[in-house]
């Protein structure tokens, strides 16, 4: 019993001053959410694993944290089943209920659910943690929070516009220089059919998607690898080695691209969204990027990925638009395009970049020190009356001696300390001391309120 | 797969109108903590089970969430053990982790294990919610939130009387009307003493709570039953039928228990605590009850119980000091105090008499019909100027019949709804409809903006 108590691996417990700063970044992406039109939604941290299996391939069936059942577990279980342990079987057997793995499948399934409730197009947002079993490292953790904004129901591009305002509004608020990046599935399929190997798109975006990291003669080698002709690889190679303003890179494209009417679709696609987005103006970067290749299985059309310009972490946040959201519940044919802030990696950069403005702070404004019963009550009238103002106050409860007091109002803090001793309470007074500055100032509940307003 | 998919039993989805009325809840609670100096805290959902078992009683290991072990979860066990079925042994090799039962548990283990960074006396709250395999019944969920507030690491009863102050701040701010009721666990054992019995103050308390349901004749037959002479049960009887003014009970407490200095010392501590609130004053009802004995094997001091006056529901809010919050972790004699607000049958009350103001709502401000590319792009950039002064805003993302756009406003119960057509677009004007009063007016952006802030 006596051994100290520790959490699991990769969990976190948060103190107050990292609670302020993360909810600073929570409201902040709230407060946009909201601006924009996103109304919230929660779904429960259990699932049945029957909505999670096989929505994450086989990898993430294996990082899910399945739920005990209650009661008998074994129940079901035959005593040749358990001396088997074919793993997997077993699982369906111990296990009905699951932790959510991401905030989309739930929302999918939310969608199914309640859709004859539901106004189309809906434009849900969700912050929640999401439980993975991953093998925990640097900034990589088994509970963490996403913050999701989906519009469903709706074909719109107008929908692409603004999720790129409604980034460039939460990293402006933040104050993190991101370059947003964009691309589209579409124009990575065009590219795949004009060098002639439709079937291999995957391979080839894989292989496009390293450029920054191994180079262009070693994505080429990896290509080659992978079957690709020469005429193939010479063919990509102006696609590799794309440069200059958003409009020449268009430009480039649709020229590449003129044979595949898939491609000039997402050509035509990029331009319109990049004409809003410009019409509009942002304070963020905005490039065009056909190495961006993430969720490809997954996005169908506009590609949206948000990198911190002064920190090195990848992506901090992420989205695209998908054609098929729910039909694996059952009802096809639902498109619709969402992002997701990596609030984690976000906090870390704000603690890297000591971004927090300086009221982000767990402290009350002002603590009464305590000189006994009488002064003490006293001060406890004062402290109703601060509040009612909305000024956040407190008494230290104890009478304790003075040093004490102080370095507790020191070590958390606090700006102001409130004195009244047995002479500010014959007088009706207050001793306020500025804890940042060092004076004080003798003051009536009605000035000290006003001050401190 | 074309199932409708399902949510565990006794979990919830929250509908964007259910997550604007419960936040409009949790914001109310965590302004009032805010203001009186409370921090706040989170911890992980998952703690190891040797944090959590043991904790709650055997029925309360019983309803534990488990988390089946990653990777090869049968590694420990052997085949003999398998097939044995001792489900307690197999349930601690298959599981090493647990969801959280309450946040009393992770937060004595937070303290313990964050004892050298935290500075006491230690203000802390914490809103998560918590998960148990209780079987799900009316009001009764096995995901749901607490909203705790403690205090560590003083012995003062100003921090009771702040305690009560903040429930009346939160109860008066949501518009609930409540009764606080207290006691103190002292008082009961003084009773016990008194009476001759200090061995049963368990049985002793478990009956007097039953006063209001089955009325002092059960009462008494159930004390016989237990094995308690009538001299001590006609020794009781006052206790039973204790009633008149706070000030009135605490005479005849007094009067009681002279003879015990335990219970002598609940009824200073008792007295202590009403003498506090009452010069503070409240608007919420304050009744001394001695029938309270919530938590008898846990509070040590001040027991506190909340009940609507309006609503049947039970207990809405509850706490109490202890003296060993952290002992079972290797840290004895802490003692502190604490509140936890029933955020969910809060919610319940809330809902049953109506009690949101109008600002709660999910609905954006302003919805900006769409009539096309030019008229779109417009409006989106009043929309960013709308943005920009705070007010939320859309455009209906598809160029749809007026009519569906329209029924969407509705349906969405947005107040307001702005028109940019061609001849809007050709005057640089917005044409204003108020959904509610059907009125229209043709505006500048401008005077848009002053109209809606």
């Amino acid at each position: 019993m006596a051994q100290k108590p520790s959490i699991p691996k990769g969990t976190r417990d948060f103190s107050p001053l990292e609670m302020a700063r993360r909810n600073y970044i929570f409201d902040t992406i709230k407060k946009g959410f909201a601006l924009f039109g996103f109304k919230q939604i929660e779904t429960p941290a259990m699932e049945n694993l029957s909505t999670l299996m096989g929505k994450y391939g086989e990898e993430g069936d294996k990082l899910l944290f399945k739920i005990l059942n209650s009661g008998d577990f074994l129940k079901s279980c035959s005593d040749e089943e358990l001396t088997a342990r074919v793993l997997p079987k077993l699982t369906n057997k111990l296990c009905e209920k699951g932790l959510r793995y991401d905030l989309t499948v739930p929302f999918a399934r939310f969608v199914v659910q309640h859709r004859n409730e539901l106004q189309l197009p809906f434009k849900r947002y969700q912050i929640q943690p999401v439980w993975r079993a991953d093998r925990p490292q640097k900034g990589r953790y088994r509970e963490f929070y996403q913050c999701d904004a989906d519009v469903v129901g709706s074909d719109s591009l107008n929908n692409e516009i603004e999720l790129l305002s409604l980034i460039d509004t939460v990293f402006s608020n933040l104050g993190i220089n991101v370059a947003i990046k964009l691309n589209n599935r579409k124009i990575l399929a065009g590219i795949a059919e004009v060098i002639g190997h439709s079937d291999r798109i995957v391979d080839i975006t894989v292989a496009i998607d390293k450029i920054d990291k191994i180079g262009i003669e070693n994505v080429n080698a990896e290509l080659r690898e992978k079957g690709l002709d020469e005429a193939a690889i010479e063919a990509l190679r102006p696609l590799l080695t794309l440069s200059g303003s958003n409009e020449e890179k268009v430009e480039t494209l649709s020229k590449m691209l003129a044979a595949s009417e898939t491609g000039m679709k997402g050509v035509e696609e990029l331009k319109e969204v990049l004409t809003g987005i410009d019409a509009l103006g942002h304070n963020c970067d905005v490039d065009v990027d056909v190495s961006l290749a993430r969720g490809l299985n997954y996005y169908t059309g506009t590609i949206i990925e948000v990198k911190a310009k002064d920190v090195e972490i990848g992506s901090i946040t992420g989205g695209g638009r998908y054609d098929n959201l729910t039909g694996v519940f059952g009802m096809p044919g639902l498109s619709g395009v969402g992002i997701s802030f990596g609030a984690d990696r976000i906090y870390d950069v704000m603690n890297q970049l000591n971004l927090y403005p300086e009221s982000v702070t767990q402290a009350v404004k002002v603590m009464f020190a305590n000189f006994g019963k009488n002064e003490a009550l006293q001060s406890l009238k004062y402290i109703k009356a601060l509040r009612e103002a909305g000024i956040s106050a407190e008494l230290y409860p104890d009478t304790a001696k003075m040093k004490k007091q102080m370095s507790y109002a020191d070590s958390e803090k606090i700006p102001f300390v409130a004195i009244v001793g047995e002479s500010e309470l014959e007088e009706g007074t207050i001793m306020l001391k500025n804890m940042v500055e060092g004076s004080q100032d003798k003051l009536t509940i009605e000035q000290m309120i006003e001050k401190l307003k």
